[in-house]
């Protein structure tokens, strides 16, 4: 079962990365993040760590805590 | 060399668990982590993933957002 905290972590990444044009393979590049894994973290498959939260936002501008739900 | 961003994490994680008048045994215990992680987290050695993140803040009472830095 996938925990529900991790997908709407997910569907944040993604909609902020479709707000700003930006291809999945783009943000990958961008955040030093492997391509396959970035679509993972979009799924919520992926419990990832502070350090990735902090370079997909620095790669998305926009801060870290705008990618957490409340 | 640590990581900035975990240090202002582990320090935020403190202040807020100081001002609930929590100890770290009982804040690792409410948070489901071994509490001498618990000590590692909050020196900012501990690059931990979102979902203890929200585990700490749940344990906290507080959204995960306001233990993140800008």
């Amino acid at each position: 079962m996938k925990d529900s905290k991790l997908v709407a972590f997910g569907e944040k990444v993604r909609e902020v990365r479709k707000e700003k044009k930006i291809s999945q393979e783009l943000l990958a590049e961008l955040a030093g993040i492997d391509r396959s894994y970035m679509g993972y973290i979009e799924r919520g498959d992926q419990n990832i760590t502070l350090t990735k939260l902090y370079q997909i936002a620095s790669a998305l501008e926009v801060s870290a805590k705008d990618l957490l739900s409340d």
